[in-house]
């Protein structure tokens, strides 16, 4: 990938991410409807995820209309570049409707092998993670800095993961088993977990039935600044399934020796 | 309490949160060594917790002398006054290693029926809850405005507690009773979910074996934001324990009803 188009795809990126905020913003902590698509449980969707998948299509239509498009609210659109741009416009719908703010927007640029850029942004926070190009940044209100992961080893490590009960049965039981290892597991932070992980203020995420468009942005970043994220068995994790995201090498490979005996 | 003692008791509480945030904030995301209060599981204390208490009880010796104090991290100082201040300078110190922002300041006054004044405060996203002599108001960096709950029946209620666990196995048993009939669960929010409850953004927070200093503050918010706050027998709560927190007497009382058999 030439420099100039390293350039151009981060531009699109943000410019994506700045429209997605200005129109989900002003959504949040207002009373709105919320439509469940999961009739076997609550999987709910706002206008606010609509019309801001709805706005960055519009852009990459203009900016990128070679470039296919997978995106959570309205599907594929295919391409011809051999790139994919892959959208959530609100990952954590369930928190934003609750008013926590660990909802974000992601965004993933995937060249076939996996994403080659990614942002995790939080605008109710005001923060931006990007991971591109061997690079890893937050955005905030006070500027851009380098962010980077930390190393741990097993028994010290902060495990998060969104839902207690994380998958299958199975899954359950192999996410409790690294679980009974760990100083500390929390639950409840949707993609934001991905963003704590890069900054290096926690040290795994393990999730289960995950979707490309889950994971796609978070990879990226995670990786780039310096973590690894596979599959439970060590194999890519681009396509989503069950994730698992580490600080650093050492521990990856800590967690997944326990995780691939389930 | 005469109009006048009602304004100074808010001054000194906006006193010593002022004085909170300012110390946490900048050890917020930066390496701590977090000390282990539990040697059976993991109840960590950092050098932001005790310093932000010492800072309290520093202003309270001036301002309020004759007032007692009941902090968490250094105990009970009496008073002649008939009021306490009940202090915990970080509840949700887990949260606050982890970097995520759903800790906070909890300050409430007891007048020996329970908690007349309260805050929540989350210094990183710059918000203050207070709820007082039967006003509530959220502060941010916009300004002041009035919150108020708001009202739901229970299956369509969000409901939040911290840790999945709950507490003891019974005491799960009657929480998953509750959460079977509500439309969405969520977990790992700390104080802040009473935040979220006031501002009417979500309906229930049940928790189990809680301390005076993480309630106190909490009931006023909820209380005069228009929310019920009791036990799990429909008591005081002010005392810690098992907490069942709605944002209407109705959905306060569907809830109470399944707590109550178990």
């Amino acid at each position: 990938m030439t420099p100039d188009l390293q350039t151009e795809l981060r531009a699109v990126a943000d410019e994506l991410a700045d429209a997605a905020r200005r129109i989900i913003l002003p959504y949040f902590r207002t009373p709105l409807q919320a439509d469940n698509k999961d009739p076997a449980a609550f999987d709910p969707v706002t206008v606010a995820d609509r019309e801001a998948e709805q706005a960055m299509r519009a852009i990459l239509a203009t900016r990128r209309p070679d470039d296919a498009i997978l995106g959570e609210e309205f599907g594929t659109k295919p391409g011809t570049s051999g790139l994919t741009w892959v959208l959530d416009p609100i990952d954590g719908t369930r928190a934003f409707i609750s008013g926590a703010a660990s909802w974000g927007v992601l965004i993933g640029v995937d060249d076939g092998t996996g994403p080659r850029l990614g942002i995790i942004d939080q605008p109710f926070l005001g923060e931006r993670f990007t991971g591109a190009f061997g690079q890893a940044t937050l955005t905030d209100r006070t500027g851009t800095r380098p962010i980077r992961t930390r190393s741990t080893d097993l028994k010290s490590a902060t495990l998060f993961s969104t839902f207690p009960e994380v998958g299958t049965q199975a899954e359950r039981a192999a996410f409790k088993a690294v679980a009974s290892r760990v100083r500390l597991t929390r639950f409840g932070l949707d993609c934001y977990a991905y963003a704590l992980l890069a900054m290096g203020q926690i040290d795994l995420v393990i999730e289960a039935g995950l979707n490309p468009y889950d994971v796609q942005g978070p990879i990226a970043v995670v990786q780039n600044a310096g973590g690894v994220v596979t599959d439970w068995q060590g194999g890519a994790a681009h396509n989503g399934g069950r994730i698992l995201a580490a600080g650093s090498p050492a521990l990856h490979e800590q967690a997944l020796e326990i995780l691939r005996a389930y």
